[in-house]
């Protein structure tokens, strides 16, 4: 039978600076008495993993550009965020009052560059933000790594955040970075039910699994940063997640 | 524990205009030995509910349009097709050789409208193409309330489909029609970990779902156009997915 099981694992600490997530996750699953099988995904919170690796950047401690006041003036934000939210991007793709859309970095179109002040506790006085992860392709692997070090179970892992989209309303989780799978599963060569080559060939998977274990992640009552995802059949490789950005030469809505 | 569980119907038959989904789909979860369940939902499949609906749209009964010629030449597509591609268009948004995006008059951003070759059985004289559903909400409206009828069970309902997006690769699922919920959660008073109000507070929680179910509905052997999922803790809501569609004057990317 064709099924799949997401549970989000109980009573997962708040996560601090050096705290080593695959030895929280370790013990997460024992508590719920559960333990790793070959095959399964691990879906992990942008945040812990931001969190774990001290992405804190402080906004009194950096002095805004004069492109970060321009811009945090036409879109309502306080410049010394603005300032953070540059540093993290390579193009300003959208500004209007209340959003600033770049594409961050790492290539993924973003809202802030994804930077977050929730669920961040904040020094009044000095006020910080959380960045995304510096390279979550390489904190995937490192946690699955550890996690087979742990466990030896090498588990996909995905590291997933949530944004608006274009066209539609309400914010989707996706896969910030992953390892061990391959994230775009290419479908070329399968035919249909009545043998014709498949017009659709390539799928998001790694976005669909993201956006399922986002949907856990915000209806648990309290913080669930991980959720154990059963049953899926995915295609081992030796990847991250860079196949899932569009190319900007390819791509028809900048 | 918070927990999701997905599950593709077994054994689904093939469906033909005039085909009764609702009893099909009682018939398939006997089989099955599950029922319905309060606070079930079901994702099903837009092609199965446009066949059902007998939404095919025959190439040879159409006298392409000069647009159609025209807009068929530059994007190398049959002008039989791109006529019934327009037909069901609003605005056409972006041309190139093998794609083009319209704005379906369902306010979808969609390529070829939504309109699919696959999984259709064609006779190669006459060949045929497959619309989506006349009104995709109400085709969710009748379908809970048939299953209602025959199980006293109403099932929130998540009609979807699969397509491309800005900035990323690969295909996704999306809900193209829902029923019995509300499609976007707004969780706006919600405070985060901290007591602060949550930055981001609109959730398109059914194209969550859709996803989900979509990534199952591909990972099946067979063919798996139902999938019941439990688990999951709607807000129950007499509307439809209208909510998931960004006004044109608000969407930043057209």
């Amino acid at each position: 039978m064709t099924q799949l099981h997401l549970q989000a694992l109980p009573d997962f600490p708040l996560v601090s600076p050096g705290d080593d997530i695959a030895a929280l996750i370790v013990a997460s699953l024992s508590a719920a008495e559960a333990r790793l099988e070959p095959g399964d995904v691990l879906v992990v919170a942008q945040k812990i993993i931001s969190k774990a690796e001290n992405r804190y950047a402080y906004l009194n401690e950096v002095e805004p550009s004069e492109e970060a006041k321009a811009l945090a003036a036409k879109c309502d934000k306080d410049p010394r965020q603005m300032e953070w939210v540059l540093r993290e991007s390579r193009e300003v793709l959208r500004q209007v009052p209340g959003v600033v859309i770049v594409e961050h970095r790492l290539g993924y179109v973003h809202a802030n560059a994804g930077i977050d002040r929730s669920n961040i506790l904040s020094d009044e006085d000095n006020p910080r933000l959380l960045l995304l992860p510096e390279d979550p392709d390489d904190s995937a692997r490192r946690l699955r790594a550890d996690l087979q070090a742990l466990t030896s179970v090498a588990p996909y892992i995905i590291i997933n955040d949530s944004a608006g989209r274009a066209w539609r309303n309400g914010t989707m989780g996706f896969a910030l970075g992953t390892a061990g799978f391959a994230p775009v599963e290419n479908r070329i060569g399968q035919t249909d039910l009545y043998g014709r080559p498949l017009e659709v060939t390539e799928v998001a998977v790694a976005d669909e699994l993201a956006a399922a274990a986002s949907f856990l992640m915000g209806q648990a009552d309290e913080a669930a940063p991980v959720v154990l995802l059963r049953g899926a059949k995915l295609s081992e490789a030796d990847c991250g997640s860079q196949s899932l950005i569009r190319d900007r030469q390819r791509d028809l809505f900048r």
